[in-house]
């Protein structure tokens, strides 16, 4: 195993726990499955950090600070930062760093390669940008997977069944006379050695949900395509329930307000989704 | 159609000229089908250049400066150059404005999301980085594609069939009786509206690389897995013959030499690949 002396890490890390366990404690901890996606755009930011030395930093921190106690994880899409060029990987670095041991931050970045190309995009995201999870395509099949996985105390979250409509071109294809999106949902449970093989399944697919869920009962399922993408959070963990998972939203919090109560608003709407996704009634 | 004026541009555009004509034109005039993949990794970076203010620009930048007139296509992986973080980066940057309008520079991004994302991630490749062409993933379907395939004057390299083995995993999942990879190359055929539709398929499998040009007759592909990885130039570019195509090598070529000789070293190797891949003999 690679030593972690050099790591920056994005989330706390305790000896001989798994990512899952790691991510079941957090969620119960913080009694919340929100996951906030934070994805900046310049033209939609707030004037109250537009004057900031680093406004998409200075939006990520506020929102952050506003929500930290009821949000186990964060999920900063790296296309947001890399469309700003290297500012904005600078931003999404700083961001990494502030939230530090307070939450999982999860890079969505979608990677997907093989060979020594594959370990160097695990490097970047474990090492480089300090992630304690990340999301990965595994088109091209295990090796895609291999480098990320051997990471054991990082969540590496397989695309399975994404959000949207046109998914079905690929993810409907069939193996052994199953969805290719089910077969992966298999394949991940054999991957799973550490406790950190993990799935994404959008929150537009209920009923795949909970045959995700059947299959694959002990791994962590990260639900995007709630709010704007229509999909609905209660029913999501109602299907997700039996083993860890998040729901993610990220315009719906993230300018819930244009104004300069945007903090608030974000903290409002990520609270609203958090009761939704208990499964339990929540203490404010 | 987005407005051009902010972009910094990794290689030449002229109006009215698809990207298909523009490779194939660019490989006619420089008589080679060679693509050098720049995937610079520091522990084997030669002495000589170790000592740079930047010694991953330097590497490239000989490299690139000993090759240039047998090279249409460069392809940086940025797995290499994230793995190294906002300074990697950078160095990034600095090759694609230092190859300029002198080859087309490919990012080998393998990017693939939806919606809002999506487009975020066209714009970094094709403007914040300013790719002449890049790769990208479809595990989600058109949705993945669109946003690249609208910059009408760049690349859009589609994964097909990957040159690695577990790629089967995914890519032989059955759609309408066929194989994915196929299906997706006859997708890919549809989805061309402005002649900048284009596909990799690995040398490593000839048979399916013939059949993807039998679907596809005019697209580009980019064949990476020669060398390092035991596909034959020759043979792949027999099967690749009817339309634009380059074949890609990266360690062969970067690491020809691991001494002070690296970039003449690299104008050999390169020069080697590109005899193998031209279906003419070449002068020298």
């Amino acid at each position: 195993m690679r030593s972690q002396r050099a790591c920056r890490i994005g989330s706390s890390i305790v000896d001989g726990v798994s990512f899952s366990d790691r991510l079941a404690a957090l969620c119960g901890e913080k009694r919340s499955h929100v996951c906030i996606g934070l994805d900046p755009l310049p033209e939609r930011l707030p004037a109250a950090v537009r004057s900031a030395d680093d406004p998409i930093f200075e939006f990520n921190r506020r929102i952050v600070d506003a929500t930290i106690d009821v949000t186990p994880v964060y999920k900063p899409n790296l296309a947001f930062y890399e469309a700003l060029g290297v500012d904005g990987l600078r931003s999404l670095v700083r961001t990494v760093e502030h939230i530090g041991h307070r939450a999982i931050v999860l890079g969505d970045a979608k990677r997907g390669d093989i060979d020594s190309t594959a370990v160097a995009y695990a490097r970047a995201m474990f090492e480089a940008f300090g992630f304690g999870a990340c999301t990965i395509n595994v088109y091209q099949g295990h090796d895609a997977a291999a480098p990320f996985l051997a990471y054991r105390d990082r969540g590496v979250f397989i695309l399975c069944r994404t959000s949207n409509r046109t998914g079905g071109d690929v993810q409907d294809a069939i193996v052994d006379g199953r969805p290719l999106w089910e077969h992966l949902a298999r394949r991940a449970v054999e991957w799973n050695q550490h406790g950190n093989c993990s799935l994404v399944v959008g929150a537009t697919y209920p009923d795949e949900l909970g045959r995700v869920r059947e299959l694959a009962p002990g791994l962590p399922i990260l639900i995007p395509g709630v709010g704007a993408q229509g999909g609905d959070g209660r029913t999501a963990a109602r299907k997700a329930r039996g083993g860890p998972f998040v729901v993610n939203s990220s315009r719906g919090i993230i300018y819930a307000s244009s104004g300069d109560d945007f903090a608030e608003a974000a903290r409002r709407a990520a609270i609203e989704l958090r009761d939704q996704a208990l499964l339990e009634p929540a203490a404010r």
